[in-house]
């Protein structure tokens, strides 16, 4: 086996899936910190955002691949991956072009902040 | 019906859950930008969220209600909520009490990192 192999191999042996066989990516501008959107991942749409520099998410409305900007140009450049302690979660630092919401948002949050009462701490 | 009954209807009628019916919460340290961890939610561990100051998760494997910090003391202090554009995430930006994971370190993505090939701007 080769150490590319193995790697795959080690990885996805770390990945706890949903039902669907899919983990959640959080996708991370590299620079600002800004948490850009979520989207899903498959096995092989990991393994296609690991190699390929792209970000490559698996739709689960649609069922299929697909590799983010492909269509509006807004993509996205890997820059680093981690995996959380429990296998079930992604962190994706990228560097995005244009928008990353569909909406023309920057973000797939902003403007969309719901009310909440805030916590403080107690000194 | 009170303008808060109103608001928690509204934000309800938004959310799309997951089969099991959940949605992904990002959880991001306010002030550094860090992506502590990613939980999950069910209606009551969002209204709880949005109103005790608190964050409090639905836990798949034990299946019950979990406060962050409350075992551990490393509480999650919420500082604002945003539900993304199709309504299956939430960004929840807090102040973290010490270590966000459960093995001690700052986040649940410290230090596992996975190799991945960079993508670069072609200018």
């Amino acid at each position: 086996m080769s150490t590319a192999d193995e790697t795959e191999t080690s990885i996805a042996a770390r990945l706890k899936r949903n039902e669907a066989g899919l983990v959640a990516a959080v996708i991370q501008q590299v620079d600002t910190g800004e948490v850009l959107m979520l989207g899903w991942m498959d096995d092989e749409a990991l393994r296609r955002t690991l190699t390929e520099g792209r970000v490559t998410f698996f739709s689960r409305s649609r069922q299929e691949y697909w590799r983010k900007g492909d269509t509006s140009g807004n993509i996205q450049l890997v820059k680093s991956v981690a995996i959380d302690c429990d296998g079930d979660a992604l962190l994706i630092k990228v560097d995005q072009v244009g928008a990353a919401c569909h909406t023309g948002t920057r973000t797939c949050f902003d403007g969309r902040e719901i009310p909440a009462v805030a916590g403080e701490r107690s000194e």
